[in-house]
Formats: structure tokens, C-alpha cells, sequence
């Protein structure tokens, strides 16, 4: 069972809501003896941190996370992992006083206002609750511990698509993306989106987005079929991060549209073993890796905090209009980079050590 | 821990191999007292089972299901189910005797014949043995107890793309499900699709397709946030499906172009409560659901078996080419629409379990 | 969730009542590549199986396994586990038709049959239905695979006390134990049970006994604190066992009663490694294998189905008496002997292969 | 899998070490609006507080519990859960500085430092680390919002031999269990005990004890056969407890030397239905609750850290002596028995919802 913990060997479970005292995490299954301290997980938490740029939230969390259990030093006097539970905490600094009355008596279409207060009979109104992004600051903190456990991987991600605008492939390039408030590849359409999404910040809009992730350096052989497919956890792990609305692997939706022919990747002998002529796999087949680039990508929903006034109703069942001012990020796709990354990292991580367990090594 | 169970208070254990003796499953959680037969299941059996067109593989299954345990007469003398594990057993009949040596000695593209064996050191190539389409029928059959577990749950499905060519939603028309070979809710695009499979399957090729199931009658409230939303499972059980590529909910990856204000879904008052004036969510916000039809679609690629030849490696690291020849489905898309609208049953049936043992009723 | 599986990577879900048409179980997680075939489980089976003398019951069951699915030839043609799911299944055979209309309606005390009623509101009462030690054969069936799993690792049990007569550890001779029909390691004891237990069954009595099983060869390290403690997880499985109402580990209770100094198990250098000069511990410290022999014993009740009527009630609230007839045990520990073995071998199986997740090896 | 998780549905995450920055627990599945502040949980911390009396060690840990998610105000301004995981920490304020060197070096016969170190290859010296009882305040804390799920459930304790010297059954008062030191429900043992434990203590020695937990107001029907029977995750959950050898459910081990007709708990109709004339079965039937009282008792080794030296190796693998120092509980079984309370509590408390899933209510 799983209400708030994701993975199975390598577990993450999440705590906290948006204006909470905290928000913190466990990751429990960790091996031993893997350096850690706060300064391997910070650089992750800072590529997430919201009011880096116009184009992302304005409220200002520092964001600082502390290790409070699950490290030692070794005998070298580095801090290493001991195989208990690491647990992590991050202080909320910037709740701003306002008045939640509205929100607390309205439903906000597209947030899970609505639902949660049907399910639980209460909520915590209070920047969303539970339901706040803000958990996902967990997520990047618990996936910079899990790019460590397996050996070589690298998790790269990048945003492919704002709005109705999607970048030009041809043009990927992955240092780019450190270049560009977007984690954009492509720089043309970065300054594209700049501009696009300046008009829907200023009129109070929003917008949805596409989000690709990649792993290389995932050793073949990682996935349990047939209901623990790699793929499979992956779409998991990504359709449970805020907003998403769609994951593909591969080719994805566009490969209902190929032929066996054009869709089957051929092999070669290279020098390292098997070469793989394309990838519209993914990196996975039959739920297992097959040593080839993971790939994935995600839609994101446009944010549902609009300025814009919409027909709702109220918890007592009156019919009213809702707008949500206040601090808002236009594009929430951006910031769900390091969080898509982090969880592919979670997934490769929880999958090499249930590999190691039924196979070895 | 999951390598060959789906669900976690609605247990669904598949076991089998494509030429084995036998393939089966054991539903585990499934509440007492529910009428249970095997004519309860056979008729969801039929629907999936091959044979029935050109279209559909010639293998001669006839997909008779067992009840071994789990049943008893309740005091009206109606066999109902008793709270213990229900086993159930489909014996394979169609082994036809071949030879797999070619099988067993080179990967097929976009099998999982390379990754199985790099990661257990052996596979059964009889059938494509554990990753088989064939597993799926005890899903089905799964499915048509998860069907009885949620009262007022109605699940169904329909094949919405078939290669490039997409239904007209205009059209949509439940009733026509059942008048063709494709459950294609359009019969002008029903008849386009046979003569563009015939054309496939003659060349002894493949396409992909793309099937949208929905559920009906779902409660409010079902899904367990952060890691359990029901969405989030969705994409987890679909993407479980042999050969799926992509999954979305809702609006899908189609959210990603909208602006805030078109994507919301906006709320009145009805006779029975909240009416929603859209359903772009999916039924789902904040993984959990609304009390609309919840909405999913995913892709399926190409049946991986053609007959073109195409280059792959061996075992043993040589170079070679590969065609499949036998019994195919030039669209396996089209007996994955059955297996869909089982997996969401299931993960219905699962969380309405999940959600009356937190919040009771 | 576990309502019919036990473990968590090497994961037994087993399925069937008493008069049903079969039992099963499936073995999940189990690597690959391990020799099996039906001739390395039937002779545990066999040492389970019932009517082999006249201390058991004479239901006559062959218990004839056959494996369904999860194994293939490998390349020298051994059949091998293939790390795809071990489906088991024995038929019922001995299923005698009987008026099962009295235990029906009233409830027999000590046996499950008012909680079975009141949790599910159906029971199947044709011999005890699910709730039936029958179950156990499919322990004793997956016991013999997680044998193999573990390199090195041997399981054996014997009865040390039946009704108030205890062995005497001194004359402890672990191939007596073959050689009576209580797996009796101490022939003295041995022959004076046979007098005792001739009393009890001719007398339609029955009477407790407590079992110690002993596994050697477990690597130290097995055993993952706080809530998966090797000693918590043996708790747990021979707790599972029907009829059983304590467990206890090295020393046990016994332990209550010593001094810090008379319980420590002190440690020199040997051979090997640590050499530990006693084994108050069981081979367990903190949660986790030392490498000594893990030692766990636990007490059976006394059969519930006797001939002296009791005082009971039946499902409609009336006072009734009831006595059993037929076919019972009158020493149900005798044949929990085969059992406890193999929930030991399952559970170090189990923690095997999750040492093997976190740390690898 | 759980390493560091107990329960299914009421899931209790722990995570710290003995002089780590903190301690702290996740417990995730409470269901919403029931009224929880950090008042309902302490005074249960407060029991198990040590430095209490001479008997417990004289660290001094305020053991000040925050909760620090998973709670709001209601309507009424009460704080209840809202349904979302609670998280509980308790800052370490006494890890005096202290010279660990030695302990670091050498293995303590009986703890579990050889082990930890066996299978992570490291281990925090520092208190125990992870392995220390000091983990135990937790389960006390989440013990105490389990009590607040079930209604009607009260759950108590009693400490019944210390040593040898167990307490006289026909004397037991609940209201004794406050007046002394121990628990002890039988004044006159409690004042042997005083005297007893004094001896031990200026000895520097230690001795065990057995604790007795008693469950009433269970509901009839929880408890979920085959592997999930609620005696099983009772001794599951006891021998989870440091330093426990045994466990035994109502008559326990003492059932083995009974006939059938001694051991049967006989039924007449009372006043509020079914009414057990005995209760050896401690309350369970199959695994299932019967209604009445639930009974189990465990037994804890002795103290292991001793002042007397013991034979013991280093991890360098050479042979030493070693004797602990410092402040000890002379027996750890005094302070286990609201730990044995609170590990009930949340077994019954996981059944509750495990069973309302099932079968609904």
C-alpha cells in the first residue's frame, strides 16, 4: 500500500503541507557506505526553487534541507550512507499571512479543492494543503540521493513543448539548457517562449506544457515483468507529480501511427555488445531496459490558478465565481524538470536494487 | 512488492506462459458475498478472444475459464464468493508444435526476447513465452470480478485510431461497439479500418492503434494522494499492457496547447450535486475522483511480428535477419480493448476498497 | 498487503479450500536458472502428507504437485526456474462426501468457524473449508523451492514436546528423527509419545505440542531493522500456522529469567571467523543474522475436532453441544513439523534476496 | 516491503538514531477528522519516559513530541487529522559527549553492533545508533493515535515476571499497574521486584522480564487469513520490540501440554450475543477476532550492557574484553510494556481498516 510513499526497495515517503511548519521525506532501502551530505542534494533543490525568474512562482523558499538520520562518517571521516532511513526535512519560511476564507469556502476548478474535501470530509486550504507543487521539492531532494545508487546513470531533463510551441529536435542541445529560465534545449524557442509567456503572465493566464526526461547509463536488464514493468513505473512515478495529464515512452502516441516496419529498432553488433539502429523503444522492451537511453515525456495541465473569474461552486452548494490572484508560476510544466528527472531517477534506483535482488550483483 | 501482482487491496496474481499447460490467476481481497460464476467472466473472455476476425490472430483459443476456489452457495443455494483467494485456471489448448530454434537464437526487434534473456539468462521462446499478449486473457477475466466489486460501475471501451487513421468523435456512437470487428465507436471509420488492415495484414505487416476506455459511475473521492492517485495507477496499469507506448487522462497530452481558462473545468449546481460544464480533468483532480466518467486513452504499437525481414543479433552475438511467420495480429490494438477496460476495473475496484478503509462506508 | 501471500521477494501466494477441486500456490520472485522439477518438492510433500500412521489423519491424499508454469530447459536441458512466476497445484482427491449440515450451523470451538461467519457472513464448512491445515501442503511445496534459493542452507525440525512430555535435549540425534513417526529426535521420548498418543486417540482427545525448527547456513546479515528483523519475520510465518499460539527464538522465554551475564553470548576468534560460545541469541542480534544456526520453536494447541461434546452455539444464537467425528489429527504439531521447516526456509529465502537488494552480493 | 515500516493501511515510518539531531515518525492511512494535538500523544511518551524511577536509565529525555503535518482545524476549530500522513518528531536533547571509541571497536556480546556492521559494512557507535530503544519512543507516539482509530478499543499492559519472580495471577489489579515502578498489576510482586532489581542494579547486572498486553473493545472479525491472521502480526509486531525472544498468544506455549477438551473455549448465548466461557484462544480464532479480550504476552532478554566483562572480538578480529558502562535500564522490560501496548494498538488499528476494506463498515 501506498498513500504517501513511491517505490518499493528504494522508498520515498513524502510529508508535509505547503504552509506547514515543514515538509520532509524519508528514503528507506538506501544501501550503505554512498557519500552524502546536504551539498549533494542543495544544487538539485536549487534548479527547482521557485522565484528564480518572472516565469516561476514569486514566493521565496530557500528551500534549505537538512539530513537528520541514515548517514556516519566512514573511516575515512566521510559522511556516508548506514542502510537506515534518511530522513530529510525543509522548513517553510515564506507562508505569507492571507485570508484563505474564500478558497476555503470555494472550489477552484481544476484543483483538487473539490475532491480532497469529498474525500476526507476537511482539508487544509492554506496554499493548496497537501496538494501544493511544494511536495515536490521532496521528490528532487529524495531523487539526488537516488542518482547516486546506481552506478554511471545520469538523468537529464528539458521542456519540449510550451503551449502550442514545441521546439525544433534538430536543434537539441543539452547544454543549453542551463542557458534559459525553461530548461529549454533548443534556444530559438526558448526566446520564443519568453516572449509567449510574458503575454500569459501578464494577463493572468496560464499555460500547459511537454516534458521530456532521459536516462542514460541504465544497466539492461532492469524491470520485473509483469506488473512491475519499467515503463510501466515510470508512468507511475510521473502521472503522480501535480498537474500531469499524459506520459509516453519512446515513440509513444505517435507510434500508433508507425508500421512494424518503421517502428522495430534493428540491432547490430557494436564494439560494447548490442547497437540498436533507433530508439522508438524508449530503452524498454517488454517492461525490461534493454541498455539503451530511458525516455519519457510528460504533459502538464496549464497552471489552474488564472486571474480570469470561473464558474464554481461553494462547499455549501451555491453557485459562485472564482479568480485566484496572488503568486502563481504561468507555466508549471518548468519547474516539473528536476521534479521529472527526480522521479525517473527514483524508479531507475528502486528498480537496479530489485534487479539486484531476484538476479544478483 | 509486485513482480507479478497488480493492486494492493484488489490483488490480481497472473501466472503462465503462452505454451505452457495452463494459465491462470488468483484474485486475492475480493470482498464476500458478491454472486460469482464462471458465466460471470466467460462473456468478457469471449470479447478478448482471438480468432473471432481476420483481423485478430488465428490461434483457436477457446478460453475457458475455472473457478478452483474462493466460492461457496450462500443460504439461496447462489454461489457467491466467500473473502478468500479465488483461483482461476484457463487451460492452453493451442500449442501448435513448431520450431523455436530460430526464436531462441535471435532477438526479434521490438520483442522482448534480448531483454528477458539478459536479464534472467534464459527465457521460454515457445509463444514469446511469460510476455505473451496471452496473459492478458486472465486480466480479463480479473477484470470481470473487479466489475462486481463497485456497484453502479459500468466500464467499457473502444479503439479510437487505428495506424493513422483517428474515428470522427462527432460520430461516437456506443451502440456500434459491438457491430464490428474493431469495438470502433464509428462505423464509417469501422469500414475505412477494414480495408486499411486487409491491406496490412495481406503484406504481412502491422500497425498501431490508440483505444480510449471509460468509467462510469465511479464514486467521488476514490484515490489516495501523493503516490496512490487513481490517475496515477491508470497510467500504471495501462502502460502494464504488452506493447503500450503512451497513456493519458483527460484532455491528455492535448492539455498542454490549452491556456488555463479553456482547461478548466467549470462547476454549476445539479439536481444530484456538483455538475461539471467539461471534462477535461479526466473525472480526476488531484488523483482523486470527481464523480465524472473517468477518461483514459492510451497507444499501442505495432505488432512487433512481420514479415519483413528485419536485422537483429543472436544470442551469441552474431549479426542476422529476422521475420516472424505464423499466427499475428496485424493490430494488436484491437483485443487490447477489452484488456484496458479490465486493468481500469481493476484499479477502480482496488481504490474502492482503499477508500472504505480509510474514510469507511 | 498480504491477505494470502507471504514474503516480499521471494513471495508465496497460495489459493484452495479443504474439498475444493485443488489447492495451489504461486512462488514469485524466485531467480532464475535454479534446477527444479516436481521430484525436489514431492518428497517434502510426502513427509507432510496425511495417513502414515496411525497418530494422523487418515484422510489418504496422494498430494501429487504438478508445476504449472515458471521453469524451461535450460541449454543442457535441466529444467530451470526461469524468474517468471511457479504456479502449483495438487487436486483434491479424497474429498468424501459427508453431511457437513451440523458444522454448518454450529460453531466448533477452536476452530475458525464463528470468526470466519462473522467477518464474512459465508463460510464453506466442507472440512474446514480455507481455514483447513490443508492449506499447508502448498507451504510445505513453496518451503521446498525456497530451499534452493539459498546456497548452503539447511532447514530440519523435529518435535520436542507432545502434551506435557518434553524430550531430553541430551540425547538430541538429528537422524533419529527419520526413524518414528513424530520427527522425534529423541527415541526414548519417541516411544513413550507412541503409548501417550495411543491414549489420547482412542479416547477421541487430542493434545498440543512444540516444534523447533533449526536453519544452518544462513549468511550472516540476513534481516533489515526496525520492521523486517529476521526474528519478527520467523515470528510471523510460524505464527501463521494453524493452531499455533506462541513462538519464541534462541532462548525465548526462558530468557526472562537470566542474568545479563548468563544470557550474552560471548564471542572468540575461530577458524572461520567469530566463533560465538553459546546461542541464547538464535542466530539473531538486532534484527539481523549473526551466521550462528538460527533456532525457533513453537507451540500447537491441541486439535480442536474431538469426540467429547462442548458446550458451542450455532450461527442462529442457540446453545447447542457438539462433537467432532471423522478423519482429525489427534497431535496436529506431528505434521506441523514438515511445515515449520518450511516457513523458515521461506522467510530466510525471502531476507536473502533482500540483503541481496541493499547491500548487494 | 518495510525495512523501517510497520502496518499495511495504518503505516507507521521511524527514522533516527539515539544521538542523531532527532527522532521521528510518518504515520500515513489515519483517517481524517479525528481530534489529534500533540496533549493526546504525550501523556503516553511520558509513561515510557526514562529517568522516571532507579530502575529505568537516567538519561534524561524530555521526549517532547511536535507534529508537524497531517492535522487542521475543523469547523469548530478543533485540530483533527485531515487524512493526510502525520508527521511526529522528537528532538534528542541529552547525547552527552562521550568517548565511543571503544564500543566502535568491539563487538558488545548480545547487541547488535557485530551485525549492523556485518551487513552495512558501517554502523553509528553513538548510543546504539539506529539499533537503540530509543526508536521505541515513536511506536509509542503512533501507538497513541492508533488507540484514537478504533472506537471503544482500550489497550493496557502489565509487566508480569522480572526475573524469575512473576507476579500472582489471582492478585491482578489494573489500578496497581500506576502505583509502582513496574506496571505490575500485583502490589506485593512489585515490592519483591523493588528489591530485587535493586540487588541488580548496584550489581551492575541485568535480568529480563515478561510483559503481558491486553486488547479490549476489539470488533469480532478482524484479521485477514492466511498470512495476514491478526495473532501473526501481533507477534510480528512484539518481536519487533528490541530485546524480544518470545511471544505467545492467550494460553501460548502452555497449550501444548493441554488436551483438547481443557484448551476449548465453550460458548453460551449472553446478554450481548456469543459469551466465551474461557478465553485460551486470547481473543483470535483462524486468525480472526472473536470479540473478546486479545491476549499476548512476550518476553525480553536481559539487558545486555552489564558492567561484568564479557569475552568478546573486534572488528579488526581480535579477542578483547569488554563491559558496559554508563546509564543502563538494569531491565529494558520495565519500559516495553506502553511500547508492547502501543505495537497492539497499531496492529488493531491497521485490522480495522484492513477489514473495513474488505468488508466494508
Amino acid at each position: 500500500m501506498s498513500h504517501n510513499t513511491f517505490g518499493h526497495l528504494f522508498r520515498v515517503t513524502t510529508w508535509g503541507e505547503s504552509h506547514g511548519a515543514a515538509i520532509g521525506c524519508v528514503v528507506d532501502g538506501c544501501p550503505p557506505l554512498i557519500p552524502l551530505s546536504e551539498a549533494d542534494i542543495q544544487p538539485w533543490l536549487d534548479r527547482r526553487r521557485p522565484g528564480q525568474s518572472k516565469f516561476t512562482t514569486q514566493r521565496r523558499e530557500p528551500d534549505e534541507v537538512r539530513i537528520m538520520s541514515g548517514v556516519y562518517q566512514d573511516a575515512d571521516g566521510t559522511q556516508v550512507t548506514t542502510g537506515t532511513p534518511i530522513s530529510l526535512v525543509i522548513e517553510n519560511v515564506d507562508q505569507r499571512s492571507k485570508d484563505y476564507s474564500e478558497i476555503a469556502r470555494s472550489y477552484r476548478p481544476g484543483h483538487a479543492d473539490m475532491t480532497y474535501e469529498t474525500k476526507y470530509g476537511i482539508r487544509d486550504p492554506r496554499g493548496g494543503g497537501r496538494s501544493s507543487a511544494r511536495e515536490t521539492a521532496m521528490r528532487v531532494a529524495a531523487g539526488a540521493i537516488a542518482r547516486k545508487v546506481v552506478p554511471g546513470l545520469t538523468v537529464r531533463g528539458a521542456l519540449v513543448q510550451v503551449g502550442p510551441h514545441a521546439i525544433d529536435r534538430q536543434r537539441w542541445d543539452w547544454t543549453a539548457v542551463g542557458d534559459n529560465p525553461f530548461f529549454c534545449p533548443d534556444p530559438q524557442a526558448a526566446e520564443k517562449w519568453a516572449e509567449y509567456l510574458d503575454g500569459v503572465r501578464k494577463a493572468g493566464s496560464s499555460t500547459g506544457a511537454v516534458i521530456e526526461v532521459v536516462a542514460e547509463g541504465v544497466p539492461a536488464g532492469l524491470g520485473a515483468p509483469i506488473y512491475a514493468k519499467l515503463d510501466q513505473d515510470i508512468a507511475s512515478a510521473l502521472m503522480s507529480i501535480n498537474a500531469v495529464k499524459g506520459v509516453e515512452i519512446g515513440a509513444g502516441f505517435a507510434a500508433a501511427a508507425l508500421s512494424g516496419e518503421d517502428n522495430a529498432d534493428e540491432m547490430r553488433m557494436g564494439n560494447d555488445g548490442v547497437r540498436f539502429l533507433s530508439n522508438n523503444a524508449g530503452g524498454i522492451l517488454g517492461g525490461i531496459s534493454t541498455g539503451q537511453p530511458v525516455v519519457a515525456r510528460f504533459a502538464v495541465k496549464p497552471t489552474s490558478s488564472i486571474l480570469t473569474p470561473r464558474r464554481t461552486v461553494t462547499r455549501d452548494g451555491e453557485e459562485a465565481d472564482i479568480s485566484t490572484k496572488g503568486r502563481h508560476d504561468p507555466c508549471v510544466g518548468i519547474r516539473a524538470v528536476p521534479v521529472g528527472e527526480a522521479m525517473l531517477a527514483i524508479v531507475i534506483a528502486d528498480h537496479y536494487l530489485r534487479h539486484r535482488a531476484q538476479v544478483g550483483g
